[in-house]
């Protein structure tokens, strides 16, 4: 048999019994394979081929990993999808091994450095922004209000000073605020205020009669005399709209007049704090824009920065490769309770993680839920695990920490902002035009036929991957440095050009009531 | 003993041993009452006061019914509040007897009517908007930034369209989307893109790979061809951002040309569909703004319109005097039904109807969930109850609807929305700027001292009835006046006029993944 020109296949792992198809038309059916063997049926780009003859509950293999068995009989060059695997069990919680050793040194990174404004707590921002937090969803008219208010009639007089947000969320009253599980959307709160990218100078607007007090959203600074940044709706001693639009202006304005000193000092690359995560995913993710994604975090950690990656329900089938990671048995152990209870709260909602795929996950070649955690924690890179956090809780060492969230995009950005980070980057095969106000969000496009279609969407195309044209090295380089300019502020990324943000959308396992 | 002047207090039922203060500065400590007994301490205004000393353990009487029993021995003249009562436990579901004969025809009421848009299917609008749906909160940034587009360079050209409005929301993809609980905010949003005020010219704005289908949002239309309200921002005929926003701006101009023909016309009150609402209630709540809001509920149901009244942990505790009220035991059991689930849902987060009080109620003079209850339901008059919705469910029949919702402001609203109200009514002591953009919100104050601090965001005063201004029947026929100038566009509240408007806030009951 003589080979078909054109087709792309890639193979991960030599034991690998799949491959998956890359070239953006799919494989014809009747094309010859590795001189060695027809294609059955026409398979879609990003879908599996079977390598080989695969019998009736025989391991299906990828990554080197077994991510299902098969149903029925597979002959070699069939398609391979969500039809025809079976789903294995998860990797049992209780019989993971902990490390034994410590983890061996990375080699340092020296010398790389961003331009960013330092905070009194020692933390960097990538931005200069007004943020208005609130206790409770029933004032989310007047911030926004209050927001175009600003931004006609004060912003342009504080040049420094880049935009001014709302901290909107749908918590604060009408919950069960005493519940066990509402510690999460409260840490949020709390901990979203205190990004970075606010300066220290937030500014916090309650009703009065709500359940998650205002003054709980602000941290006890030493030497504080008074609380002068708390303005509640229900002052008995405002009438009025236009005096509750005057009192927060008053209090805006003294803020702006601070946050306009702040300038941009050279501050090494050490400083950076970068959330990463991915959304849309097809098969790509995991062998393009993912292995990308890992290759920058091991350079930041490497260069002494900060990486959070998240998502349980995409860690979960892969938690087996995880722990191993884990700098001691601590952290080891902190990791696999955070995946215990996420069991947990999906059975108490009678789910599981099998619920975590999407129709678009599937269209894109990702088959199940294992196939497509496989291909998620490769964005953690090859960097020990240092730390574990709940969710919504405040990074608290350098390194490559797991911040436990919710794989939902825009859950897991908000956990992620709240747990400090100060730039984010987001890998995406089918597309989505995501994007958070408080940080930059980079864009990853896995998958050339997307990255062109949203040229002015997707910030970077990791699809050159797949085409041979660049490697994967390559690419984890570009990242680097393209985060270095985008926490710089010398280069704006697209959803910032645009204008397109999501809301923020807190994690609230807790009743309402 | 000589009666002090200018106190008011305010009993309900005769066998009431507790009266609300009703003076806005309060009882002072010494007072004479009913030329009988001495105030023991101050007491703020919207709290109560023992009528007659009470014995440990004995009834706390009000509204004629038990809300709680003395934790110690309560003087005469003493303060009654939260710290010194027992919470009783809540009516016993299994054991409230169900109605046995039909309820009396009520009164008709006849010749009253609003302008209105009436739709093909029959419904009425009070506004005339272009409404874009959204599949999932991925696309959020995108709709809001096609919202700021229309107004800008459509609205203009389409004088009789009112506005333009993003239903966006925080589902539709990571969540488990087959978890039985899902079915709530699903049909939450699949009956908020038929609301009444959006002509049935609804827009889709999906992405393509998310869980909830957009396709699924629509109802299918006899003779509908093709479907021309869907875009897909993934459709891969569309490149570039600008293409993306060219092809929904066409929609949506095709959408505004349709409604821009649509025309007020006079239609009966029976075209109403009032939702009730209280929120940041205080002890006046149930003694001017709830009864006023309950005589309107009466006079709309004898105009042969619809009435939703909501709020299952306000309606728990007083439930075993609304059962009686159902129009036969089906619609009895179903009350009773919601109840459970409610129950229910609430223990699976460790949680019971005891988290339903906000510290604004009870520095209002609420001291527990029975007394919020029994205020509570006073929004629903004295109609017969013909029909009972589950969460986010359209409402099926004319009369007074119970529309099983949480109590918190924001997510009752957002289901009472997609229950298909074309107007609602909202009622506050403490004061909150609530309001959504899809229908008006009448906000009714519960007393004179906010009504007067916030002129400009309370559309009507029933303190009032307090200071014996007015009584309930005025007021309740003020307030059927005013929803019926509302509704015809004729006087405007004052959450529009100042564009104080929520967010849609789901209520999600299931997983997120």
């Amino acid at each position: 048999m003589k080979e078909s020109k054109g087709n792309i296949i890639i193979q991960v792992a030599e034991i690998d019994n799949v491959g998956v198809v890359a070239n953006s038309s799919g494989l014809q059916e009747g094309s010859i394979i590795r001189n060695n063997f027809r294609v059955l049926q026409r398979i879609p780009m990003g879908h599996k081929i079977a390598l080989q003859n695969i019998g009736v509950g025989e391991k299906i293999i990828r990554y080197g990993q077994t991510i299902g068995y098969a149903k029925g009989t597979i002959p070699v060059g069939g398609w391979v999808n969500e039809t025809n695997i079976i789903l294995p069990d998860p990797p049992d919680l209780e019989s993971i091994p902990f490390p034994e050793s410590d983890k061996p040194e990375t080699m340092p990174l020296e010398g790389y450095t961003f331009w960013g404004y330092r905070n009194k707590d020692g933390s960097v921002g990538t931005k200069n922004m007004l943020g208005i937090v609130t206790s409770v969803q029933c004032v989310a008219g007047f911030t926004q209000f209050i927001v175009n208010r600003i931004k006609k009639d004060l912003l342009p007089k504080f040049p420094n000073v880049d935009d001014v947000v709302a901290l909107n969320h749908t918590y604060g009253c009408g919950v069960a605020i005493n519940a066990p599980a509402a510690i999460i959307p409260i840490k949020t709160i709390q901990n979203l205020a205190t990004n970075p990218n606010f300066g220290d100078e937030i500014l916090v607007v309650g009703l009065g009669c709500e359940k998650l007090r205002p003054e709980s959203l602000l941290l006890q600074k030493e030497g504080d005399s008074e609380i002068t940044n708390i303005m509640y709706m229900q002052d008995e001693s405002l009438s009025g709209f236009e005096s509750l639009v005057g009192q927060v202006m008053k209090m805006a304005e003294t803020r702006l007049e601070k946050l306009n000193l702040r300038k941009r000092e050279e501050c090494p690359a050490s400083e950076l704090v970068v959330g990463m995560q991915c959304g849309g995913s097809d098969a790509f993710s995991g062998i393009t824009a993912n292995p990308v994604v890992g290759f920058a975090t091991d350079l930041i950690v490497r260069a002494g920065g900060s990486v959070l990656f998240s998502e349980v329900t995409e860690v979960r089938d892969a938690v087996h490769l995880l722990v191993p990671r884990t700098i001691n048995p601590e952290v080891g152990k902190a990791l696999i309770a955070e995946m215990k209870w996420y069991d947990d709260y999906l059975a108490r909602g009678d789910a599981d993680r099998s619920a975590n795929p999407t129709p678009g996950n599937k269209r894109g070649g990702l088959s199940n839920i294992v196939e497509k955690a496989l291909g998620s924690i490769v964005k953690s890179g090859t960097s020990p695990i240092v730390d574990v956090l709940k969710p919504g809780e405040k990074i608290r060492t350098k390194g490559l920490t797991f911040a436990a969230t919710p794989a939902s995009d825009f859950v897991c950005g908000t956990l992620q902002l709240a747990s400090g980070m100060n730039m984010h980057v987001f890998t995406t095969g089918r597309g989505t035009p995501y994007g958070l106000s408080m940080v930059p969000v980079i864009k990853v496009g896995s998958n050339s036929t997307l990255s062109k279609r949203w040229f002015d969407l997707i910030d970077l195309d990791a699809g050159q991957i797949a085409s041979g044209e660049k490697t994967i090295e390559e690419m984890g380089w570009e990242l680097f440095h393209l985060i270095l300019e985008v926490a710089s502020g010398t280069k704006k990324v697209a959803c910032d050009k645009l204008g397109l943000h999501n809301d923020l959308v807190l994690f609230n396992p807790g009743p309402v009531t």
